[in-house]
C-alpha cells in the first residue's frame, strides 16, 4: 500500500505474549504527519481491535494525523438494538477509536449504511464489488449465470454485482431467530433451473446463510453454486460445511487474510486513499 | 458481591458469536445509579476487555456512575516504554476505560505501582495477601518455611507475605532479555537446605520464572517448593511444567478463573467496596 501511494512504510511491531497480550512498537518520528494505520479485524477480532487501539493511539499521542483503514470492520452487524438492552457494539467501537485519536476510518463493504450514521467522524465505505465482478467475469467465466441475494440485507450490493455483471438477479428471503441466531430460507420458485448461481453477499461468517441458500437453489435445480463475497471469515469449519452443501467455489477478497481472500482490494483503498490525499 | 454489599444484581448477559464477537445485554434502569462492573481482564484478555469497554460505555451512557472491578487487570506489566518506541499499553488502557465512561477502578494488587500513575482518574489497588497469608498458614501449615521472592519486582509483595506470616525473606536475582523474553537466576547461596519453600510473586503466566526459581532452590536442598501468587494465569501447559520441576503446589485466588484459583478475594474487594460507598 505504501508502495502504491509513494509514502513511507512506518516500521511497526506487534507481538502477542503467549498470555494473549499484544505489545506494539513503533519507533519513528510522526510528528505533524498524515498517517495511515491498516488493520484489518477479522477473527482473532478483539485482539486486532485492540492493536487498532494501541497503534492509534500511541501515533496520535506523538502529534501524527491518524486515519485508520480498517478493511474489514468487526462489528459492523451490532449497528442497532434489536432486542430491549443490547448494547449497539458499533457504536461503541466507533466512540473507542475516536477517543484513541483516530481522525477517520476507511472501510471496505459496510455491513450496512445504518452503521456508517454511528460515527461521529468521517468514515468512508468503499465497494469490493467491482473488482468481485472483475474476478468473475474475467476468470471464472460462468454460462448461463444467475446472481442470487440470500437476504434482503445482501441485496443493494448483489444488485450492484448484477448491474456491473450486466445482469438481473433474484432475492432470497430469509429469517433468523434473534434469540438462538438460527436461518431459515424461505422456499421460493426461482428460475435458478440448470443456472450456475453465484451467491452475492458481504461477509460469510459461519456460512450458515450462504448453506441454506445453496441447498435451496440447488434443490430448484441450478447447476452450480458459486460463494462471492467482500468478506471471507469463514470461522471454524464453515468452508467445509459450504463444501458439503454443494458449494463449486468460495471467493473473497484480502480483506481478511486466508486462503479465499483471493480478489486483492489493496488498489480499491489506496484509489480512495488518493483522493483524500487531494 | 451483591449479596455481600446488599446491593441490587443487574442483569448482565455477554454473548460471544462463533467469530469472536461479543454482545452484551443489559436491560435494567440504572440512570443516577452507582454500578459495580465486575469483569476480570484474564485471557482471552482483549475480548474481556472489550466486553469491559462495552458494558461500562452502555451503563455510563444511560447515565450511571460506572466502577469498575478489575481483579485481574490486563496489561499492567506494560507500565513503562522498555524499549524506544513500545506502546505503554496500561497507559491505553487507562484511557480507554476512562473514555468509556469508567469512574474508577478497584483492581486486586496491580503488579506495580508505576501502573498506578498511569490513570489520570482514581485507582484503587487492594492486596490479596494476607488471604493467601492466612491460606497458608490455616491450611498447608508448612514445616520449617522459608519465604522467597523469585525476582526483585516481587520483593514488595514478599516482603509484605513473609511480614504477615512473621519470618524472613529471601530474594532471588532475575534477569530478562527485553527482546527474547528469556528468564534467568543467578545462581544464589541460600539458606533453604530442609526448608519448604514458598515462593511468592503477583502472577505466574507462562510459569518462566517460578520454574527457574524452582529448580534453583531444589538444587540448593530445598525439601519442597509451594508456588504462591495472586493471579494464577497458568497460560498453556505452565501448571505441568512446574509441577515437572518439582512444585508441589500452586496456590493463586480467584482474580483468574480456574482450577487454581482456590483462595476467595471477594471479601477483601467488597470491604474496600464499602469503604467508597461511605
Amino acid at each position: 500500500m505504501a508502495a502504491r501511494l509513494g509514502l513511507e512504510l512506518v516500521p511497526c511491531e506487534s507481538k502477542v505474549f503467549p498470555d494473549g497480550e499484544s505489545k506494539v512498537t513503533i519507533d519513528a518520528e510522526v510528528s505533524e504527519k498524515s498517517v495511515y494505520v491498516i488493520q484489518s479485524t477479522y477473527p482473532p477480532i478483539d485482539q486486532h481491535l485492540f492493536q487498532l487501539v494501541l497503534i492509534a493511539h500511541h501515533l496520535s499521542q506523538e502529534g501524527a494525523k491518524v486515519t485508520a483503514v480498517v478493511p474489514y470492520l468487526a462489528y459492523a452487524r451490532q449497528d442497532k438494538e434489536f432486542l430491549p438492552g443490547e448494547v449497539v457494539s458499533l457504536g461503541v467501537v466507533s466512540h473507542m477509536l475516536r477517543s484513541a485519536g483516530v481522525r477517520r476510518v476507511v472501510t471496505v463493504d459496510i455491513h450496512s449504511a445504518e452503521g456508517l450514521a454511528l460515527f461521529s467522524f468521517p468514515i468512508f465505505s468503499v465497494s469490493a464489488i467491482p473488482e468481485l465482478v472483475n474476478y468473475v467475469k474475467t476468470k471464472l467465466k460462468p454460462k448461463s449465470p444467475a446472481v442470487i441475494a440470500p437476504d434482503f440485507g445482501a441485496s443493494k450490493r448483489t444488485e450492484a454485482f448484477a448491474t456491473l455483471y450486466g445482469t438481473g438477479y433474484l432475492q432470497l428471503k430469509k429469517s433468523r431467530d434473534r434469540s438462538t441466531g438460527s436461518v431459515k430460507i424461505e422456499k421460493p420458485t426461482l428460475d435458478v433451473e440448470g443456472k450456475n448461481v453465484l451467491i452475492v453477499d458481504d461477509m460469510i461468517s459461519t456460512g450458515g446463510t450462504v448453506e441454506a441458500s445453496t441447498k435451496t437453489v440447488l434443490s430448484q435445480g441450478a447447476a452450480s453454486v458459486t460463494a462471492i463475497c467482500v468478506h471471507p471469515l469463514l470461522v471454524g469449519d464453515a468452508a467445509a460445511r459450504l463444501e458439503k452443501a454443494g458449494v463449486k467455489q468460495i471467493v473473497g477478497t484480502n480483506t481478511v487474510a486466508g486462503k479465499y481472500g483471493t480478489v486483492d482490494v489493496s488498489e480499491t483503498i489506496a484509489s480512495h486513499l488518493r483522493t483524500l490525499e487531494e
